[in-house]
């Protein structure tokens, strides 16, 4: 494994953040979730890292692309989707996510509707998944900004773990914010 | 989208009832699903609709003949099934939903199968999903007339904004006895 | 169906144990898991049964042929796997039991992911679920002894009946550690 460090001002951990809205990407509509995405990264990781930022339609192969090339080129060891993720005709994120990955993760997708459906009983309609793609960990995340923060609450303590399992940099959390878990450590 | 009214007496809305099971396609056993189904949507909805019945064997094929005609030709914004979600060779309700449906919903599996689980060990053995086809929302149910309105009262809180969202017709409940969500109404 | 009878002597219920790890298969590394689910099963079944051990490396193709052998040749009404359901490039159980299924059982990784989850927040990453292949019920155990019995506990009360609806011997637990639940017994 490579990068067993934590990285560093020369070597920053690679993010990646996309928000999938026709309309965000037609400027018709003020992207809110990446911000809400960064903002929660920002706060939460002690370490460096860079947030590679996109907004995109709502268009599966340009989905599919836009996540190969943050894998590819960029090596982002962490990609954030946020949108399209419901059950209209347009939400094709989830489908997206799975024909890039290799493998699933199913339980991420479980327990972020399991955190939204304290709140609305709509949440079993909302489809996000995570996957891993190579060195890559690849999560959905839903539209609402509001149930950006809540998801990732739910998730983040097992993402820096993940990371490792895959052969990424070494993340570390604000524990008062993010208690991120490390079996046996 | 169309239909933004809510269905009248000249435009119900189409609800597609179909009980999977031999033994009751053969006329050896009283079809119980189907009309514990129907119960409950005459209970809970307030506006108009007609139900269209179907009692088939568990045979792939033509459980996705006739979801797909309850789809394409009857224009059914819902369907329900009961029956033909467990592990036995015969049982294939959801791989027939899988293949008719664009999108799949894992939420709406997941839930039913936590209320159920808080009744008998044995719900974890019980496969039912969700899925989309066009206009379409499919969603299985068990068999067994006693969990139906179980897993209905799980659910069906969810199935009015998602057929919004599909570009169905406007459901209304009864809120004593479901309360539809839609959020930011 | 056959085999309604419960197995004695002379006809013991036959159960593979899988243990996949490339450690353990290069004698690198004890292997706990195997040793633990039989330990389990001795604990809890009280009828006669054959045990069906194997040590084999997280090579897909490798578990796929086993998992059949054991299905096929050995006749096993169940198959428990130990073993590579993590999101590490050489975890690839679920992939290889999915390729071999008929059909599959996800409430098995809701619930098991549900329990662990309750231990560690990294219960997100195990991806394990469970299939039916022809008379075979095949379930992955995540690889971690200590967590075993607890994902045994939270299963295997559906288990025997899974394996009646699928034509296979009729398994009895001893009540006090693990009670089988039949519906309508």
């Amino acid at each position: 494994m490579t990068h067993r460090h934590p990285p560093d001002a020369s070597h920053p951990a690679k993010i990646g953040v996309v928000t999938i809205s026709d309309r965000a990407s037609r400027g018709e509509y003020q992207d809110k979730g990446g911000p809400a995405v960064r903002e929660y990264l920002v706060r939460v990781l002690t370490g460096h890292f860079d947030a590679i930022s996109r907004v995109i339609p709502d268009d599966r192969d340009m989905i599919e692309s836009v996540l190969i090339e943050l894998c590819e080129i960029d090596k982002c060891c962490l990609v954030i989707t946020t949108g399209g993720t419901g059950p209209a005709h347009r939400d094709v994120t989830p489908e997206a996510t799975e024909a890039v990955c290799s493998k699933m993760l199913p339980g991420f997708g479980e327990l972020m509707r399991k955190v939204s459906l304290e709140k609305v009983p709509t949440a079993i309609l909302s489809r996000q998944t995570a996957g891993i793609r190579h060195k890559t960990l690849i999560v959905n995340l839903p539209g609402q900004p509001k149930a950006i923060a809540e998801c990732l609450d739910a998730v983040f303590p097992a993402i820096p773990y993940c990371i490792d399992l895959i052969g990424g940099p070494y993340l570390t959390t604000d524990e008062e914010k993010v208690k991120a878990f490390r079996p046996g450590k």
